[in-house]
C-alpha cells in the first residue's frame, strides 16, 4: 500500500478501481509537408462538423436528464467551435504546414493563455471552455470515441465541464484529479453531487494503474493505493458508520424544526434552477430561502424574456404553493459577467457594478424581472429580495422600481399578489451596520455570509493567500450579525441567513442564539442542522452568543463552539 | 466669449494665454522601401541612444529639484527604451518595412494596448509609460528638441510623467486637457501644486489657439475662452478673494489648534518622503500623523538597505526632533506591487494579499523596515503603525516580530528607545468592529478613511461606476468611526484619522464631536481645518454627533454639516 497526498475537495469515503479518463492528446505528427495542407484543412472542418453533433447531442442529452441551465456549456462550446478568430488562428497553423491536430491544439492553447492571462474568472472559465473544445477535436482527429463509460474512481488530470457533464455520476463513486483546487469545477461537482474527491495530486495521478484497488477519503485529502485487507476493512466500516449516520440523519427528515423549549428555527434551501425544488422537498426543508436567478441570465447571448421569467418563477411557487419561497433578484456583475450587457473591465470586480448597482444602471431588464417576479406571484408565497444593499436609497430606488412595475401591470390588467414581502441581503458591511435604519423599510433581511466575511475583513474568498482572513467565525462577523438580528428583532421583522455559514451545525447554537430565525442552505445541509435544532434550549443558546460575542480571536470562538458540540449526539 | 465644459480637477481658478504642448506626433511616412530597412534600424538605434541620454539628464535634474523618488520614473523609462521585447517588436516592424517612427509607434501603442487590457492599475500605469516612450523616439527621430518652456495656461492631450516632471511649474498658472479625469496623473498633479485644471475637455481642447486668453475655473470644471473685460474683471476680484482667503488662513498658521473651551486638537500632516518635512512646518502642523514608507520600496529593482531606510526615516524624525511622527510600515500589494517580489495575479487585488499581509509573508523585508525603525527611533518622537490590521492575531503576529527586531538590536549593542508606541490604521471594517478587543494590544489608532469606506462600502473608490458609494459621510462609515472613537477612549488610548476626510472641514465639528483628538493631513488643509476648530465647542460638537450618528443617508448628514459650517467665517 502506498498513499497520495492531495486536496480533500469533498467529503466522504470511496472504495473502488481505478479508471484513468480517457485523455484525448496523444502523440501525433505535428508538421505535414506543404502539398498535404489542403487535405489537413479539410481533416479539421470534417472535424469541426463532427464536433458540432457531438455537442449539439450532448446538449439534448444533458437538457433532458439534468436540466437546461446544465446543457447551456454545450451551446456555447458549439458556438465556439466555429467562431471565425478561433477558426482564423487555426488556419494560420495549417498555412504554416501544422498537422490538422497540432493547428487546433496549438489554436486552442494559444487563446486559452491569452484568456488565463486576464484577471478575470469570467475569462478563467472561457480559457477552460477553448481547451475543452480544443481536445474534442483532437480526439475526434484522432477517431476516438465520444463516450466512455466510467465507473469506480475516475481519475483525471482536471475535470472539465463537458468531461463532468457526460458522467453517469450513479456508475463513478469517486474522483481523483491532478489538477484544481477546492473551488474548481470538479470540486463543485464532486460536492454537489456527494461524490469523494482528492483533487491537485499531481504527477502522482501517473502512477496510478488502471485497476489498482484505492480508498479516496474525501476528508483528508488521501488516497490509499492498493491497501491491505485490514485497512480496507477499517474504511469499510467507516463507509457503514457514515451511512448509519446518514440513516439517522434521514431519520429526522420530516420532524419538526423545533428547540427542545419549542421555538421554530425555519430550515429552508438554496436553489439555483427550478429542477432544484425536488430536492428541497427531499430534504425536508420548509421553503427557499434563496433562489439565485442568476441561471437565467448568464451564459445567454439575449436578455431572457418576461415570459420565460415567469414561467420559472411559477415553477419554484407551484412546487411548494404553501411554503416561503424567497427569489432573489439579478446577481451578476463582478465575477458573473452577463455577456448581453459586456462585461466593463475591472480592477476589482468584487467592489464594482454588480447586483443591485448593476440592475439599476440597466433599470429595463431589471424592472422585466421585477413585472415577471410579481406576475409569478399569484403561484405561492413570493418573497422579492434584492441582493448587495449598501443604503437605505439604493433601497428605496429598487421599491420605487418595484412600485412602477406593479403599477403598470395593474394599468395592463394583469394580475398579482399586492403583499408581496421585500426584503434584502445583508451582505455589505454597510448593510449591516444601519440594520436598524434598513429594517424599517423591509419585510426581511437575510444575511449572505459569503460577501459579509469577504468585505468586512477585506479578503476576497477566492484568494488563497488571505484564505486566513476568510472565516465566518471571525470575531467582527459575528458581531455584525449578532447587530442586525438585534435591530430585525426590535423592528419587529424576521431575519435568515443564506450564506454557507447556515448550513454548518458547529455555527448552529450561536446563529440561534444571536436571533435568527430562518437558515437556508444546501439541501444536504438540512437534516444535520435540523438534528442540532432539536438538542438545543434557546435559553441556553442566548447565553452562548452573549458570551461568544466577547471573544478575541476566530479560534476562541471556533473552540467554543466545538466545546458546546461536543455535547451533541452528531 | 465660449465655453469650454470639463472635469473640475483642481480648485482655483487661474487667467493666463493658452500655450498648446507640442505634441510629438506629427504625419510622417510610414513604409519604406525594402532597401531601405538597414538605414531605418540605424536612425532607430540612434533614436534609442539619444533617448536614454535625454532620459539620464531628466533623470538627474529631477532628483535635485524634486527629489529621489519624481526621478524614478525617467530611471525605468531608461530601462524600457533597450527593453529586449520592446526592440524585438520594434524590429519586427522594421524587417516588414516601416519607418523608424512608424515602428517605434505601432510598437508602442501594441504594447500600450496589451497593457492597459490588463485589469490592473499597475499595467495601466506601465501602459502610459511605454506610450511615452514611444512619443519622445518619434519627436526625436522627426529632430524635436527636448524642451520647450511653457508658461501660461497649458493645454494638452494628456500629461504623461515624463511631460510633468520636466515643466517648470512656476512659469505654468494652469492645466487644461483633452483627457484623464479626476484621478489622473495630471489632476493629481495639479492638486498637488495647486494648479487649477480642467481635464476631459476632448475635442474642444483643438478649438483652443496658441494665444488665446482664458479663465480657468477648477471650482466648477470650466474654460472661457477670450472672455470679455468685465468677465475677466469678476474672475480677476475672485482670485483677490482667493488670495485674501489664503492670507486669513496664513494668519492662523501658528496659533494652537484649540476649541474655543480649550480642547486641543492635534493637527498633523500625511507625508510622502522625508523631503515633505519642509512644507510640514510651513504649514503650522504638529506633527506627522502618516508618513508612507512606500516610496522607499516601489520602482526599485530591489529591497531598500536596512542603512537607507535608516537614514529616511531619521530625516524625518530630526526634522521634528520633539513632535510626534507617525510612521507606516509598508504598504504595498493590491494597486502598489512591489517590483523586487513579483506581482501574484489577483482578481481583485484590493481585497488581497497587501500591507501587513503582505509584510508577514515576506518576513525579512519586514524585519529589516522594523529594525529600521527602531534604530531610526533615537532621532525623535517615533509612533510605528501598522496598515490593514484586520485582526488581533495579526497584530500580536506584527509585534511579535518588533519585538524580535529589538531583542537582535539589544544584542548587537545597537541603541533604539525601547518605549516606541506601537498602533494600528483602522481601515478594514473588522478592526472597526473590533475596536474594543484591538485597542487593548495598541498604543493609538489612526482611521484611514479612504479604504475603511472601500470596504464598507464594498465599492472600488477608483471606479467611477460605484463612485456614488464612495462618501465618508455615509451613516454606516459614520458609525464605524464613532464606534473605533468610543473604544479608544474607553481604553484610554487616542485616536487620530489619515484619511482623507481628515481635511475636510465640512467634517470637522462632526469628527471632534466623535472623540478624534489627532487629524492627519495634507499640509494645505492644516490652516483651513484649524481655522474651523479655533471656532468649535466640544460641547456642543458632541450634541452634533449624536445626533448625525441617527441620520439615514449622506446627504441628510452633509446638508446637516452644511447648516453647521454656514454659521462659521469660512
Amino acid at each position: 500500500m502506498w498513499k497520495i497526498k492531495g486536496i480533500a475537495a469533498s467529503a466522504g469515503i470511496a472504495i473502488g478501481e481505478i479508471m484513468h479518463m480517457q485523455e484525448a492528446v496523444h502523440d501525433f505528427c505535428r508538421q505535414v509537408d506543404a502539398s498535404q495542407t489542403p487535405a489537413e484543412k479539410e481533416r479539421f472542418y470534417s472535424a469541426q462538423q463532427a464536433a458540432e453533433k457531438e455537442l449539439e447531442i450532448l446538449q439534448e442529452r444533458t437538457a433532458a436528464t439534468m436540466g437546461e441551465q446544465q446543457a447551456e456549456v454545450f451551446a456555447a462550446h458549439k458556438l465556439m467551435v466555429t467562431d471565425p478568430s478561433f477558426v482564423e488562428v487555426v488556419l494560420n497553423h495549417l498555412d504554416n504546414q501544422a498537422s490538422a491536430e497540432a493547428a487546433v491544439e496549438d489554436a486552442a492553447n494559444e487563446i486559452a493563455a491569452m484568456f488565463a492571462g486576464l484577471d478575470s474568472e469570467y475569462m478563467q472559465e472561457r480559457a477552460a471552455d477553448i481547451k475543452d473544445i480544443g481536445k474534442r477535436l483532437v480526439r475526434i482527429l484522432q477517431g476516438g470515441t465520444a463516450e466512455v463509460n466510467y465507473t469506480g474512481i475516475l481519475a483525471a488530470q482536471d475535470l472539465l465541464p463537458s468531461d463532468t457533464a457526460a458522467l453517469d455520476l450513479n456508475c463513478v463513486s469517486g474522483f481523483i484529479t491532478a489538477l484544481g483546487g477546492k473551488t474548481s469545477h470538479s470540486s463543485i461537482l464532486a460536492r454537489a453531487a456527494g461524490i469523494p474527491a482528492v483533487v491537485g495530486v499531481g504527477s502522482a495521478l501517473e502512477k496510478l494503474k488502471n485497476g489498482d484497488t484505492v480508498v479516496v477519503d474525501g476528508h483528508v485529502g488521501e488516497v490509499l493505493v492498493n491497501p491491505e485487507e485490514d485497512v480496507l476493512s477499517d474504511y469499510r466500516l467507516r463507509i457503514k458508520n457514515e451511512q448509519e449516520r446518514a440513516a439517522l440523519l434521514a431519520s429526522v427528515g420530516h420532524l419538526p424544526s423545533e428547540t427542545t423549549d419549542g421555538h421554530h428555527i425555519e430550515l429552508a434551501c438554496n436553489i439555483g434552477t427550478p429542477g432544484d425544488m425536488e430536492k428541497v422537498i427531499a430534504a425536508g426543508a420548509e421553503g427557499v430561502g434563496l433562489f439565485r436567478t442568476e441561471f437565467l441570465f448568464l451564459d445567454k447571448t439575449s436578455v431572457p424574456t418576461e415570459e420565460e421569467q415567469v414561467e420559472s418563477y411559477k415553477a419554484v411557487l407551484a412546487a411548494m404553493p404553501d411554503k416561503k419561497i424567497v427569489i432573489r433578484t439579478l446577481d451578476a456583475g463582478g465575477d458573473k459577467q452577463l455577456p448581453f450587457i459586456g462585461g466593463l473591465p475591472e480592477a476589482n470586480p468584487a467592489l464594482g457594478l454588480r447586483a443591485i448597482r448593476l440592475c439599476m444602471v440597466y433599470q429595463d431588464v431589471f424592472k422585466t424581472q421585477l413585472r415577471a417576479l410579481l406576475r409569478a406571484s399569484v403561484a405561492g408565497n413570493l418573497h422579492i429580495m434584492f441582493p448587495m444593499i449598501a443604503t437605505v436609497d439604493e433601497l428605496l430606488n429598487a421599491k420605487a422600481l418595484l412600485k412602477e412595475a406593479a403599477e403598470e401591470l395593474t394599468q395592463e390588467g394583469v394580475p398579482f399578489k399586492s403583499d408581496v414581502a421585500v426584503g434584502i441581503m445583508v451582505e455589505v458591511p454597510a448593510a449591516a451596520a444601519i440594520a436598524d435604519i434598513l429594517a424599517e423599510e423591509v419585510d426581511f433581511f437575510s444575511i449572505g455570509t459569503n460577501d459579509l466575511v469577504q468585505y468586512t475583513m477585506a479578503a476576497d474568498r477566492m484568494n488563497e493567500h488571505v484564505a486566513y482572513l476568510s472565516d465566518y467565525f471571525q470575531p467582527p462577523v459575528v458581531r455584525l450579525i449578532g447587530n442586525v438580528a438585534k435591530a430585525a428583532k426590535k423592528a419587529g421583522k424576521w431575519v435568515g441567513m443564506c450564506g454557507e455559514m447556515a448550513g454548518d451545525p458547529l455555527a448552529t447554537p450561536l446563529l440561534v442564539g444571536l436571533g435568527l430565525t430562518e437558515l437556508s442552505m444546501n439541501g444536504r445541509a438540512v437534516p444535520v442542522v435540523k438534528h442540532r435544532i432539536r438538542q438545543l434550549d434557546i435559553k441556553q443558546t442566548e447565553k452562548w452568543a452573549d458570551d461568544i460575542l466577547g471573544l478575541r480571536t476566530a479560534a476562541d470562538i471556533k473552540k467554543r463552539l466545538e466545546e458546546i458540540a461536543s455535547a451533541y449526539e452528531i
